[in-house]
């Protein structure tokens, strides 16, 4: 079997807590990968007056992102994104969603055809009525087979080696089974499930939970009141993507880390519940608590909540998602907190 | 259709919340319920120099378990445990687990043989390698039909009145239907399901998982370590019922308030997840625990963590359930608190 080569397309917070991963692994599972470079793009900043990839490369630390980490020697940096991907056959995505337009622009065509892909991004792709995951946009522009990586995994955590899952949605048993070994640790759990959508979705839709989870905190319900939250959205979650994708599976929702362990993690520890716990009874809105508590970073929860909104609505469904439509309502039309479980 | 006569035997904190419910509902669904009085068994003792019933029936508030919290003026406490049930035909069980073999005992043959009961006691009756769910145990006492009610319900925020969410387990659709009748209020939302064990055994089961939590919190994991120790737990949870007993619902697990939203509750809140946090560390057994935090009463998650574990030894199957296993290793066999994710 030929060494795979792996890529990987991001580093930051995210992306080199992955990267972490792959350097401990290339190296043990060397049947399998080339364990002797792992180039991982970089996009090129200053930091503390030198070249964040001169950093990495001397340091073996993203020091910029992930402070304190150590990274296998054989991770390098790589300014370059054709240079990064020349000869890979199992490319990670693991970038901001936004800027994966412009990286697929650059990478059609200098892919290998033989290539495989896995993408950790989270998010998904809403144009009114039209909706993909972004493990199918990269499988459309570059010709090759993308799975995705999604679970309760605060990238901080993972680099601490403490206990984490997580799920990988795959194309083939085979491309999971090769994500597994490049990803899992005995303190890092991968399970496998042919279900790319649901997990893809998962990482998405959770976020507009954990906005009606933060409303719950700033509206200072109890215990009660937020765990029907979460259970509600987990529930609409499993029928959004029941009803609008091909083959989603139950189990992605209900008994994977990529569904019901993420949630739970999103919903209490993460920016979109503390910034949508901010924003009840502030008389700001998101644009200003942004600006304040992010540094002008926008929140993924509230956005894509209006995503959801303009695709459901253009569906003419808008009503049959009453959290994920209540989420919307209070966050873009200025609708009362305190009326977040009418109707639920 | 005759009137049903309510009658609820227990008064403590869940029990009087319960019963500021089954006030209201009497009150308005007089088609089905006799609104004219309904009998809380109290077991009698000394409030501020009085008799606890009188105060309740004087004042309409159980000043001693639920102060604050007023209930309607047909909510009659009642020492006497026979008279409490001589017309009933709707008994409600809400005591404590330890006092209902007692109760039973006197309740034989006293009960009309056309009532129908519903059990809100936590907990699970076991012996050995015997098992049993109360509904089952109250129905083969009484001879008659016992649905189980069970959710993420902190009886103080749902005397308050906030948004929340519980399951019945029913023996049948018309009992189901009835019991939801006398408890849902727009605050308090009920699923019915026919599931009575599956019901119950999470209310029991869900105990084991807040004591891993608690453990989680004393070591200073972070949330995806106790979101994949929730995951993991609700799992064990749902292949114990499935292995152990008939006809049990993956449903009430994973998408009802008994099941996962209970389950998020309980490991967020909680005395389980207080005093297992204590633990780590402390140099303490839970025994000292109890008496120092909980004054002297019995954590209701170790036990059943301990009696699960006989149950499994008994029928060989300990190593099946490892999150089980593990947190009665820790609590009851001296083991190291940190091994809680080896294995898993």
């Amino acid at each position: 079997m030929p060494q795979e080569k792996v890529a990987i397309i991001g580093s930051g917070n995210w992306g080199t807590a992955i990267a972490r991963l792959a350097g401990i692994n290339t190296a043990k599972h060397t049947d399998v990968f080339d364990g002797s470079r792992v180039p991982m793009w970089v996009f090129e900043e200053e930091f503390e007056g030198k070249k964040l990839t001169e950093v990495i490369n001397t340091e073996h630390e993203n020091k910029k992102y992930l402070p304190g980490i150590k990274l296998a020697e054989h991770i390098v940096a790589v300014p370059d994104l054709l240079e990064t991907v020349k000869d890979a056959t199992a490319l990670v995505f693991v970038t901001p969603h936004q800027f994966l337009g412009k990286l697929l622009d650059q990478l059609e065509g200098h892919v290998r055809k033989d290539a495989k892909a896995i993408t950790l991004i989270k998010g998904v792709d809403v144009r009114g009525a039209d909706i993909h995951i972004f493990a199918d946009v990269i499988e459309q522009r570059l010709g090759i087979p993308t799975s995705a990586l999604s679970g309760a995994n605060i990238a901080n955590e993972v680099a601490k080696d403490t206990f984490s899952e997580t799920t990988i949605g795959y194309r083939s048993k085979e491309d999971g089974e090769l994500w597994q070994k490049l990803f899992q640790t005995p303190k890092f759990k991968v399970q496998l499930i042919d279900d790319v959508a649901g997990v893809s979705l998962c990482g998405a839709l959770k976020n507009i939970v954990a906005v009606a989870a933060g409303f719950c905190d700033g509206l200072g319900y109890g215990s009660n009141t937020k765990a029907a939250i979460m259970r509600i959205g987990l529930l609409e979650m499993k029928h959004f993507c029941q009803e609008f994708f091909n083959d989603v599976k139950e189990e992605s929702f209900l008994q994977e880390s990529a569904g019901v362990a993420d949630v739970i993690t999103t919903c209490l520890a993460g920016r979109n519940c503390r910034v949508a716990k901010a924003f009840v009874g502030s008389g700001k809105t998101f644009d200003q608590l942004e600006e304040e508590m992010l540094n002008g970073q926008r929140l993924q929860g509230t956005l894509t909540a209006k995503e959801i909104h303009e695709f459901l609505h253009a569906k003419g469904k808008a009503r049959s998602y009453p959290l994920f439509d209540k989420v919307y309502q209070i966050a873009w039309e200025g609708v009362d907190p305190e009326q977040l479980t009418e109707g639920l």
